[in-house]
């Protein structure tokens, strides 16, 4: 057993908090004041080597390990959740190709995100399937060496700047798991409408609206893994995608840890810093275990991955206890400022917002339990 | 043992919820997006006699029950928690008057107030001091037969708009508890320099600002009890407005919750209405369950009110529990939500937002615990 | 409102507390250690008047409102949670009689009890249905003016020592709910087996046993009203047992926050009482916020029932909130004392244990919010 | 980053687990209810190799690492969390001597233990202190080139069978830190008197009981590291066996979840198994994540210490996380259970039982989360 990060690891940790503390954070109240996408930090982070960790090295990545990119993500959402979502929807994006393309595709739709700055968008959900991805509606037709795709997508982050939109859709509805299809759509391809910006509680500079795909055609070539065979690539894709956002949240939560424990520090009443106080050292206490927990979670459900072992639980595990945890973390922290905590001038309130997301997105903590309960009843 | 609101209690509490459904929901969200004070909504509220529930009938008051003003208070909650409280901020205020003011304070200061629509401001808390209110810095020095007011105050409600302001400072800091004096100012008076709005996570239509006395002179017969006699009033006070607060919680935590059931019973996942998923059932009944509890215990608080039995015990129980289940509340309804519940076109992530200030406002959560295990230690 | 209790209803109570504290506790930690039927206390309760609350005064019972059997129950648990259950089981099995059966069979069965101190035992669960009333599988088959009885039950309380016992089976278990019949069996009558004591984790000294019933023929004018009409009696019964069960979590839970509160200002740790210390603070606190909640729930759940109104919703708030708490306190309370609470020589780690019984009878904690989110998602 | 166990590792684990589940847990009932050591047994596991896994192998030991302690004992904890405690109790009172001991100490203290069964008694806890270390009382006397002790211990575990007392006094209670002295003590030494067996709520098969230490004479070359100089070694001792304690925790859960997960696939109510209730499937989750979680602190705290690493923030996260979500997932078990839950002749019962003890032992889950924050607020 090990639980050193490698030096390399070491390094691009050292990079990633860098990037975030010193571009994301004094730029992240602006941003979520104005909601509007930061382009310039996040071309900047591409810059550095940070966007699509996924994207192996035989098609111009990192060839980062998992556990690289939850370091990275970590460190990213430390800086800011709304930016690091954007960042990380590129991933969501661009992962069913990884896993489920062909050399031909991946050439085609990873490469050009590695030479230069491009934005993805993941299509799964729609208004009227949130939490069942086995029933999607949106349709995929055949038509000579075409499909054709009709349907509504909802949530769809990074959509108004998308470069590239990644879909799931379904041959037949009735055909359920066993229909579902993922498509690559490229930018221009006529049909495709994008709704106007969602006015979000928080990760209010990520760019979330709904798209409706209307008669959008799209070559054959385009489909992954081959019709009726997107579930499988779902799935494997969730295996990945989780611990990621599961490290979003970690890093949010250590965020707004970091900044609790140095404002009890400072903050004096009844004539002592309230660190001196138990009531919050407990609150502190507990707040620090937990991010424990969920990072050693993370970093498991990681390496799991990483050796090709069956991660679906330590996934689900990670996602559950760690978006709920830096719920519960967040919100302690803005108690911990007291009536600071409730303004906009000091940082805890925006990452409160923030977490709310992270227990809703890539399952909610209610579907990983179901999830989680699945795999141990029927192993 | 009687739980049955009487028959003028059913009316006030029906006029009170029809004006939240009527006036308050509708502009909820409106007036949260700019957070700016509905002045012509608040009038109205006056204009029904929802308003200043603490003055007695003597002075022009309704007459109203400590138990009474908590079903209005509920109700208005209801309708919007940010509206809810410029309103209850008026009864902060003017208590220390109705409990601790002479027949002349009372007449001059509360009369004015049940004759036309006016604004009070509660002024305690400062920079340096949120819980310790035993460490108030702001001066109050004797000249003759007035008092002149030096020091800064924070986070007062209400305080762009102030008719009146009702304020906390010490005659010698060195005193600490035995110096406090409460005082009435009324607006105009020279040196009350009131400052920017704060911006804050929610209660954004409340009107929240730092306010500064300089050299703020008063005549003595300003003074509520005498010099040095404020403590006990303040404490006094806060038997009557933690109950209050803490319907406030009841009636945003209600609000929630109504959303939330009727959301579950429409949203189909999974091929049947959400409702029908134990997973939703148990959230929606740990949620009706804490609802009916924190009731009870804001109830009974004010019930021992109006019996003139001790409730400080009480009082914070109903403002500890309620507050706290109302954030975990407003939090779980945004997750029966699902990503809707996220967006501000959906009501349930504004009232996530306004909760967090009751676990903060008139003793946090912490601080109510320590008044309980006093209570209980010390009788 | 009116939160009083009335001079007769602190009168009761006194007794009640009066009996608990001398009779009960001195010999709680002794009956524990047996495993024995405490008869002699018990029947000293009967004299008392404090057994058989539910017995309506024209039957000569003493004419006790739900209000006061929660009051007696609340005092009784205080004093052992283990000989208030064999108490309670009276009422458990009696309220049948109370609610479902006409005026000779009242007269019949309900009067001896008001002459001696009988005992009964209550016959619902079986083997294969625990939470599951509907799936009941004893079967009752009319044979001339007779039915036969055929069926296992499970942990079923008193049963080693009943004069009566009340039963629920079913005329065939195709019918499901509408087939449950309530019929009422005398000590003697042939075929009914008796196992052996069950081994319980707490409430060691209540009697707790399967029963067989093997053609065990009664009378027809034993079954409360009529065959196929058992459903409704149980649903009507629920609504009453719980509360009263409630109740008793009440009782345990003061009943071990009074010992912690006691040891707290006693015990010197780091040179002052623990008291002193806010972890302490903030243990007793929660305690203390629930424990008043609870009895809330239980009162107002008890005053609808004596005013005829709905309260099935209220009695589950009740029985979840209160057996939930009182698991919790009952946990820290053992936790405040520290390695002593874990010793047999104090009365916390009795109480914990007794404490788990009661998230699992008269409906589990999980069954609860069931019958809540049903109420809810229906009305 | 490595979560793999080495083949090593996976042996003894394999070796720990299959005497768990063959000697430990079919006779784990029986000693729980006669109260009495398992003597056959704790030698048994002697004979394998799996008691005192800190001696090292210059010293006779197995040379385990850290990670594989926590190994063993996470096995031999899920066959009795009771039986694991008298094994672990020998590594508790020798580990001072293997950090704070010299050469001779060791081979003339540790040796005899890897050459015949033989049993060690740590001698820290008073009736005065329990959670406050530096209060002890004891006293340790020179003279000549003796030293006499005089003091009362509490709550020892192994007392009635030890062959070695390793105890903690204070030359001094004035000096408090800086007067603590660890001596150890050979069986037989006059002025040694053993109280009676504690009559436990769990951890009942294991003998505990108070040491009385009457002009107890030893010679100096028993003191360990120099008079005064206990309190580092004590210090260091805690960073070994929390995560230790901590371990058996997780042994102790994961027996209730299996448990539990058995019993959810085969008891059927309302139709079917209630595995398919999400009520079940969401209890199940959170203990099966809490315990991942659980055994993810211990590694990484054991971990660090096999790095010469300082460990003593995750030593308390894993204990206070590990004991807190013991005590949860076994009285969730209970739950599952049911009725058969609180029943001796069903397995749950006792591990809730048991549970309860780790959240009070070195370190109270209190103190641990006191230990963080100082860890936090100081660095």
């Amino acid at each position: 057993m090990d639980f050193n990060l490698t030096n390399d690891q070491l390094e691009i940790k050292d990079l990633a908090m860098k990037f975030a503390k010193n571009e994301m954070m004094p730029k992240a109240s602006e941003f979520d004041e104005k909601a509007t996408m930061p382009l310039d930090i996040l071309r900047k982070a591409w810059e550095l080597g940070l966007v699509n960790t996924c994207i192996p090295a035989e098609y111009g990545g990192n060839g980062f390990t998992a556990i690289d990119s939850m370091i990275i993500t970590e460190a990213l959402a430390y800086g800011c959740m709304g930016m690091n979502t954007s960042i990380m929807a590129n991933d969501l994006a661009l992962l069913p190709i990884v896993i489920g393309g062909n050399d031909e595709q991946k050439k085609r739709f990873l490469t050009p995100f590695t030479q230069d700055y491009k934005i993805a968008a993941f299509c799964l959900t729609e208004p009227g399937n949130g939490s069942d991805a086995g029933g999607i509606k949106t349709l995929i037709k055949e038509d000579g060496d075409d499909v054709v795709i009709n349907g509504n997508k909802m949530w769809i982050t990074n959509a108004g700047y998308a470069d590239l939109f990644v879909l799931y859709g379904t041959t037949d509805p009735a055909l359920k798991h066993k229909g579902i299809t993922a498509v690559v759509i490229e930018k221009g391809t006529p049909g495709i409408e994008v709704g106007k910006k969602e006015d979000k509680m928080g990760h209010r500079c990520s760019d979330t609206r709904a798209v409706t795909f209307n008669n959008v055609r799209v070559p054959k070539k385009n489909i992954l893994g081959g019709l009726n065979q997107g579930w499988k690539i779902a799935m494997k894709t969730l295996d990945h995608s989780r611990p990621m956002v599961a490290s979003s949240a970690v890093g949010g939560a250590q965020c707004a840890f970091d900044h609790a424990v140095k404002y009890a520090k400072e903050r004096v009443q009844f004539n002592v810093p309230i660190a001196n106080h138990q009531a919050i050292q407990f609150m502190i206490a507990d707040m620090a275990m937990k991010i424990e927990a969920s990072r050693l979670l993370v970093h498991k459900a990681a390496w799991l991955l990483d050796n090709n072992l069956p991660n679906t639980q330590l996934a689900s595990y990670s996602k559950a206890f760690a978006a709920d945890s830096c719920m519960q973390i967040a919100t302690d922290a803005v108690q911990i400022y007291g009536g600071y905590g409730y303004s906009k001038e000091y940082p805890v309130e925006k990452i409160m917002r923030d977490a709310k997301l992270i227990q809703l997105y890539e399952g909610t903590s209610q579907i990983q339990r179901l999830v989680i309960a699945k795999e141990i009843f029927t192993r």
